[in-house]
């Protein structure tokens, strides 16, 4: 399967001791999968792609012992923990090992304002720990009940919260990581302020995370809401209006276009029949001004206090890139798309995109702020005709000044595109990891003349 | 001095039972002014304004006993608390009753993130009660530790906080007032929503705000900034990165231009000569972002966190118009002006504006977000050289744009403008003072037959 030899591998495990080993096929195969089946291209060709075994780290020690053999052994490291994301982050190309750290969950401190946390911190235990101190984190994907701190910070890019405080990228939305080397003499590296973006959105290759220090936000009473408009153009410009209001507190303001809601489950029943809807998280103090702005323009079906509680399905699991995964469930020949709308021309190129692709490209926004500008990031629903058909709406859409973050590529330079950031990465992972162990195959400029 | 007869006011006094009464015509005469004199074209006008005597509800009854006696007798009411504003709104133009409402100081009650307060309860008052449930008011203006929360939204628009916020405007920035109408048999009205606009900026011509529902924001530790630049456009320039990170918690954002700080009194020693500053003032979780994102661009000269407990001067003192207040305390030649920058051509405005008047326009800028943008709202230092001197430079400003709430009149249309509210504040009016007996002269467009 890989060119490791048995041999090599025996050598490894033997090295590593008492540290953790899962060595069962079936077991290594399934967590070296993540959601890039969202996908159809990247299903082609991540399907089977598989470590050879998982490393299951009890902490920063069993880190450090871990990579120095790997290192020794020239033997690629794949870090993953919930293995949430979509882009084949956690899929190791090259076999090796998956780096499962999941038991790396401690908090080491909570200040006013700020979490120091270990990274496979899982956000929804995070979250229910800092409610005693009044606090949350800023921002959290849709994956948020699964999804682990370090998982969201090395793959992801914003979500929930977005809103109000822009993405990842955005200045002091990432105060601090330290990150493990992979090498024979592992160091241990503390990443501060600009030098922290060093590992925002590289899929675990520029080191190994091991802890990330994070700004929180007051933890309002949130209320979840379903709005619901005639047409799907007076939920994008109703959701634009409270983006803009700087008065009301949301964490997520999600248009979503008819017929997009009519596979959503357990929420149809507030989802009237041919009606587009928003959905909206909205800080409680707010609620009244909220329905102030919204008047007469737009009907709410469903208003809940906010619910991530073990067996609980919060609203924002039918936002983000969990619109998607709803419609996946019954339809399987869909896929989507990631795009960023200029801010200046917000409802404009809404409208131009709306009428380019009537049918086959399903509109889903999310408001966000971007570089301070509020704007819409788009998750829409692609009806999938194949790869040839799929590059050429991107195309249409570049054309358009519509950019996208392609979905459907695994590797950091290709995927990311206005996501990046501005930060030397490959520089950085030329220091951290001489030997292009981590995650080798995704960070595509890397080269290295691997022994 | 007015053409309210003593025989009237004799027969009010005597009405009014107990409520407290101040007659001394020194008092009446000093407590009739405000911080008009700013403007020396108001100072012309209003200098000598005077109310006939004060008068002191203790509480709300006697706020409905005192004007439902001024109704029967036909006295003006014009309500005055801290007597900050510049705008002469709290000058009494056709003398009768001051009616100072410092005594209405109660909290009705604190819920998690909105507060509900008597108007005449002090800004600083508030904050400092607030305290103690991790929460302040979003925004106040510079005046803080003297002005009244109904004052501020009766004559204010915003302040620090407006950089995060938007104004007093911004949808959810109001959520509810209790008016109390002047008429012989006076109403208590409740203003929820949009309608509580309807007293926003209004010099209390629309009826007498006896209690406010302000939203609340989280009280952050908030450090005092002051940043030196070579340059006045790279104090804005780095102000406007800041502005936009809306990862940074921040709640001022100051970019003033040498010479000004040579006027800044205690504070000098941190403006070294020749420079152009910024101050700010930044939540403690995000100073080393804030530090980060300044780079080599600007040096700190004073860094320590805000207090503006009694006794000491906080450097939000020389922010908003109290920067126009530290030059007039030495040089009395100089007046303001209040600009709206094009949020979409900042930066290029700002330029533009600095090459029209080179000395005479001294730059102060504030960052503002306003209908959901950053962008700048101006209070310059200007030369004074006459009227149609000062009437030309805002002609020309706002032939390029940039424009002014003028603060050289002292009606609610003509110097408002753009800091105007969509509520039918005139209609109200008429609703709420039908004999036209609250604040007369300064709602123009109000015409009453008042016998």
């Amino acid at each position: 399967m890989n060119d490791l030899s048995i041999h090599v591998l025996d050598k490894l495990v033997a090295d590593l001791g008492d540290i953790p080993v899962v060595t069962d096929p079936k077991v290594v195969r399934r967590r070296s999968r993540d959601f890039f089946w969202y996908s159809p291209v990247l299903n082609e060709q991540l399907d089977g792609k598989s470590a050879d075994l998982i490393v299951a780290p009890r902490d920063e020690n069993d880190v450090i012992a871990t990579v120095a053999t790997c290192a020794r052994h020239r033997v690629p490291v794949t870090v993953r923990a919930g293995g949430t994301g979509n882009y084949g982050q956690a899929v190791p190309l090259e076999g090796g090992v998956l780096f499962d750290v999941t038991a790396l969950t401690g908090i080491e401190w909570i200040k006013p304002g700020i979490l120091r946390v270990e990274a496979g911190a899982k956000l929804n235990a995070i979250d229910a720990e800092l409610q005693g101190h009044g606090s949350e984190l800023r921002m959290h994907p849709s994956t948020k009940r699964t999804a682990t701190i370090g998982g969201f910070v090395a793959g992801g890019s914003g979500g929930i919260g977005s809103v109000t405080y822009g993405g990842l990228r955005e200045p002091g939305n990432i105060l601090a990581a330290r990150v493990v080397t992979v090498e024979e003499e592992p160091r241990i590296i503390e990443l501060r302020g600009d030098a922290a973006q060093k590992i925002n959105r590289t899929y675990g290759t520029t080191g190994i995370i091991t802890a990330l220090e994070m700004p929180l936000a007051p933890a309002w009473k949130w209320i979840d809401l379903v709005v619901v408009f005639d047409e799907f153009l007076e939920a994008a410009s109703f959701g634009y209006d409270a983006a803009l209001a700087d008065g009301i507190i949301k964490k997520v303001l999600a248009p979503i276009t008819w017929p997009l809601p009519s596979y959503f489950g357990a929420l149809r029943p507030y989802c009237p029949e041919g009606k587009s809807i928003l959905i909206a998280m909205i800080a409680e103090p707010s609620l009244e001004s909220f329905k102030a702005l919204l008047g007469a323009r737009g009907t709410i079906t469903l208003e809940t206090p906010t619910d991530d509680s073990p067996g609980q399905v919060p609203l924002y699991e039918y936002t983000w890139n969990h619109t998607t995964l709803q419609v996946l469930k019954t339809d399987r020949s869909v896929t989507y798309l990631q795009c960023l709308y200029p801010h200046d021309r917000l409802m404009e190129k809404i409208v131009e995109m709306r009428k380019l692709f009537p049918d086959e490209v399903l509109q889903h926004l999310e408001f966000i702020r971007f570089n301070g500008r509020v704007t819409c990031s788009g998750l829409p629903v692609v009806r999938y005709r194949g790869v040839d058909r799929l590059n050429e709406i991107i195309r249409l859409h570049e054309e358009c000044e519509v950019y996208i973050a392609n979905p459907h590529v695994y590797t950091v330079e290709d995927g990311s595109r206005y996501k990046r950031v501005d930060a030397d990465q490959l520089g950085f992972k030329h220091e951290v990891d001489p030997h292009g162990l981590l995650n080798p195959g995704k960070m595509r400029s890397f080269v290295t003349a691997r022994p």
